[in-house]
């Protein structure tokens, strides 16, 4: 794929359960750092995405009037869990068009947003929250490949372990050892509560810019490949073969093929384990690892996995997600995290972002 | 401006005030009227987005399951009444950048639309209806240029004229004499309730290709230019010069500088008439005619202006106007209206779209 688009900068704002600002203002703060960091003058930005599943209007205008920028485009845009990416995708559409130069895009989502629940779905009856469909494709899992409810808790104990080291994470500075998580409650067999990620709120933006004004960044993160699958919105769509999220594989392989890359190139990788399960069917469905092989994938090192604790550490804050996942890997090829979490030699990145029983996916590839 | 993005075809349903459809099955009987009619195969659809200010969630994949596609990208989009051609944006892009070859844009609301009501602004106190920033853009036009009550109701009834020709207008075969429109209530001082478009139900859709794919439509229509210009969201934020809507102006001048054109090359025009105030503003700020000369222009024909009945005609479904209007001027340059409301010989139009008191506006130029 020709280098037509690269991200600038980011920043992601702590995550939290609740505060009393409002989604602008989030939005605002987290642009606002982004103006202090960048070499590109906030009168160059021409193009602004909010992503969110918040039901507030004109979100993108207020935010446009509240930094003060007067874009070329400037709008919201929803796709559940995978906002975040779409909005991605959207704005590299714009710069690799040669409309924009530079465009932001913004995440941001408070803890009660209506994202939570898949309420159209009524081939799932009344089990109209995302861990039932979570709990088949573990139990899918445990039956095919004696995956057990101990590699789960490994999953989560990494992720905690790596959010520990993250002041953006939501569970910064909480321990959970692998009992806690084995003992925790279970919600739908065989998930426990530690086994799912919290709903919170958060804002997560980045800056992509064009090749041209790429020159001027200081240390621009190239997009090598850019995917998208969709295969419908509800649950009896996708579930004839449970052992799989078939949008992850589509999109990665295109991805792969844009890139001209294949897994192993891979350094580090944010995985949308909004379960435990979806880590390892991750591993399996990018193609880290053969299907079946995900649980002994959990305790390798060849690829650094959700160092920034993945949403099991970091919390889900929906619209923001994917944004927040992107600035991980950008930190990390820039070498800028820092309190221990940087790793070293990563050349190469990927993004793993899905929504809704895996219905659809993005897959993102990075290179510096 | 490079040939990149032809519209293939289009459809509108009729807008009503209400019926027990559900957005999805509205986006759903307009995208099948097309799919109906053009030659580009169903699985060759690789964009799919979907304009609405509806709260409803995963809109995008939802309408993709029911109409059993599998796009590369399919999300939601909002910005308001400009919610219509900002989705229309965004596809060009996905074309002209090469990411997608075939996008399906569809506009869709129900009357109760949280989009009628501007509750963010609170420079605005307890006056968050349209109606009242309209009522001083229309008290502004009377003081400078001395436009009259009596200029409005000609804009009115003309565009309910034109609407008694549109079978997909709300106000289709409702007459409204000149006399029944000046008699009409009062709302806010000097307008009345037949100066105000009606938020109404609708659905909207067309199908953009890129140059590779248009090789296959009968009769494909070109964007020759397409602009968008922000200005924030407030009414505060624009209310210095209440004489003209800036955004429509500046995305006017681009979008005729990207096409090499100027307002007296435009055959036909749809304009954004939410108040009959606003057509008079738009043939000034666009160029039709000069400042303050806005109310001669009224019962001019060198230029078709809202022959489809403009928003005061048709009703207002804040997601499907834009595409709506769109519509319109693809099928008078195809040729394929009908009840007499084909105009002859045309072979450009423009599209002028805006939302919240002009703080965003968009302008498409269109060719055969």
């Amino acid at each position: 794929m020709r280098k037509t688009t690269a991200i600038d900068s980011g920043n992601t704002l702590r995550f939290q359960k609740v505060s009393d600002q409002s989604l602008p203002e989030l939005a605002c703060k987290s642009i606002i750092n982004i103006l202090k960091e960048t070499k590109i003058d906030k009168k160059e930005i021409d193009g602004l995405i909010v992503s969110s599943c918040s039901t507030e209007q004109y979100l993108g205008s207020i935010i446009s009037e509240m930094i003060n920028i007067n874009p070329k485009i400037s709008t919201k845009i929803e796709n559940l869990c995978n906002s975040g990416t779409s909005a991605i995708f959207l704005a590299h559409s714009l710069i690799s068009s040669g409309i924009c130069n530079a465009v932001i895009v913004t995440g941001i989502e408070k803890q009660n947003s209506p994202g939570n629940k898949l309420l159209w779905d009524i081939t799932r009856g009344i089990y109209d929250l995302p861990i039932h469909w979570a709990s088949l494709f573990a139990k899918t899992h445990f039956r095919y490949y004696n995956t057990s409810e101990e590699d789960l808790a490994l999953v989560s104990e990494k992720n905690h372990k790596n959010a520990n080291e993250n002041p953006n994470a939501l569970f910064y500075n909480k321990k959970f050892s692998f009992l806690d998580i084995m003992n925790s409650k279970k919600i739908v067999d065989p998930l426990k509560i530690l086994d799912c990620c919290y709903p919170c709120e958060g804002a997560s933006s980045i800056l992509l810019v064009s090749e041209k004004f790429a020159k001027k960044s200081e240390n621009p993160i190239w997009i090598k490949g850019i995917s998208q699958n969709n295969q419908g919105a509800s649950f009896a769509n996708i579930s004839s073969d449970l052992r799989s999220v078939t949008t992850t594989k589509t999109a990665s392989k295109e991805a792969f093929n844009q890139a001209n890359l294949k897994p192993s190139d891979i350094d580090i990788a944010e995985l949308h384990d909004a379960f435990t399960i979806l880590e390892i069917m991750a591993y399996e469905d990018i193609g880290f690892v053969e299907k079946g092989k995900g649980s002994k994938f959990i305790e390798q090192d060849s690829i650094h996995i959700n160092t920034r604790g993945g949403l099991l550490g970091c919390g889900h804050p929906i619209g923001a997600t994917g944004i927040a996942q992107t600035n991980e890997i950008i930190l990390q090829l820039q070498e800028k995290t820092y309190n221990g979490r940087q790793r070293k030699n990563c050349s190469r990145g990927l993004v793993h972002n899905m929504a809704a029983a895996g219905t659809s996916s993005t897959i993102i590839i990075l290179e510096k």
